[in-house]
């Protein structure tokens, strides 16, 4: 018989999200949140909320998203990740059980976030990277996207590159800080990876799909550097282009004290 | 206006076998063949007979699958590839496309096959290979497995191993004969992939997922080594055991002269 007293669980969590709307719950559409609700609801006997460390857009996966919630069923934590990971999906899995303090809120206590951000230049994407990586065979001046990338670093006000939803919502600040933004090949082949990865204090929706999308028109020659610039004026008024594909984009971790 | 003259061209193709029903096309079924050979009936204004190395069952998967067919279209082969790639869905990628003798015969010309076998010993299987390996997080003598795969090198009668609508055909010989069969490790974490990869002359339906089956009831002390070396005996009447789920099973690649 579960116990009353209330335990906070955290979970580290992989995803695929090319089957989901998304992490956060909707009603009828399968969500990452919804998934991990469903399966604890079966463990719990009721209904549990499940907070994330944020949300991922559809079709965005994730190899070391956060999220918590609270437990009275008094299984211990080993069993309960092959219990969820029995339950869930086999696009989702629970790489981690642990117990929290009971205070711990995975996106409040936040500190940093890393995505990752994948770009295939081959010709031909091989079947099996088809949902993991933005296919661009396309020419690309690697060298000013290189170069470009480092320009985010620090304290800015990220209003362009906010979803369009987001961007006029009033009272909620579009300053975020960017402790490191680079562009790289991983491997040395010229079909190899080009890799955008990006550690913040946090992220506005759509943020880093927003920034890839400005630093590919970039790569094209779009834009030159004092371009690139002026999208950290949040008085631009600059559209901000397309973003780059769902598929690309990687929550690679979350950061706590 | 396409031209009367015949040319043979010969694929090499890459797929991801989930989601078909295996290579050899099937009414109102979805399958590698079927549709390949739609896009080329596009491409040629009529349908075209396309001839694969040989099937791949349902779920397995090819890097290096090689096929032919015969065309009138005088396309040039860069943007014969390219048409393809964009008729198909992205799980069937066209590598390369060349022009071949006319009598060039993709399966009464192999010499050589290699398919390869993914087994991973992780807990969690992350949801990225959930396609693309066998997941066995159970006990495994792994030493028993490398030490008994070599067994297989040479000319046998695999008849124990041939697929069981297959073993009671009369007429077709169930010979053939292994150049190299070996399991080894890819990596050197505990969590690393356990690769089981098999060149020979040819292979009978279903009779890598049965080795690999064997192997894994090795692997789990079930059978000794003479046990297992019963199995070249045709007439032992063994019953094979349970064939190895087919995501694990890549068609590597086929050889020519």
């Amino acid at each position: 018989m579960p116990s009353n007293r209330t335990r906070r669980i955290r979970l580290l969590l992989s995803y695929d999200g090319t089957e989901y709307h998304g992490w956060q719950i909707q009603p009828n559409l399968p969500t990452i949140q919804g998934e991990i609700e469903t399966a604890l609801a079966q463990i719990e006997g009721e209904r549990i909320q499940l907070h994330g460390s944020g949300r991922t857009d559809a079709g965005v996966h994730a190899v070391g998203q956060v999220a918590a919630f609270d437990l009275r069923n008094p299984i211990p934590a080993g069993n309960l990740r092959r219990a969820l990971n029995r339950l869930l999906p086999r696009d989702i899995r629970v790489l981690e059980v642990t117990e929290a303090q009971t205070d711990f809120h995975p996106r409040f206590n936040a500190k940093r976030k890393t995505y990752e951000y994948r770009m295939l230049r081959a010709e031909v994407c091989p079947p099996f990277l088809r949902r993991y990586v933005h296919h661009h065979p396309y020419p690309l001046n690697e060298e000013a996207m290189i170069a470009f990338a480092p320009l985010l670093d620090g304290e800015h006000d990220f209003s362009i590159f906010a979803a369009a939803d987001e961007k006029d919502e009033l009272g909620h600040s579009k300053v975020r800080t960017i402790f490191s933004s680079r562009v790289y090949r991983q491997g040395s082949s010229e079909d190899d990876l080009l890799i955008y990865r990006v550690t913040g204090s946090g992220f506005l929706k759509h943020m880093v799909r927003n920034i890839v999308g400005v630093l590919l028109e970039a790569g094209k020659g779009n834009l030159t550097q004092a371009d690139f610039l002026r999208r950290l004026d949040p008085y631009c008024q600059i559209p901000c282009g397309p973003a780059a594909p769902a598929r690309g984009l990687f929550l690679i971790n979350v950061e706590y004290e």
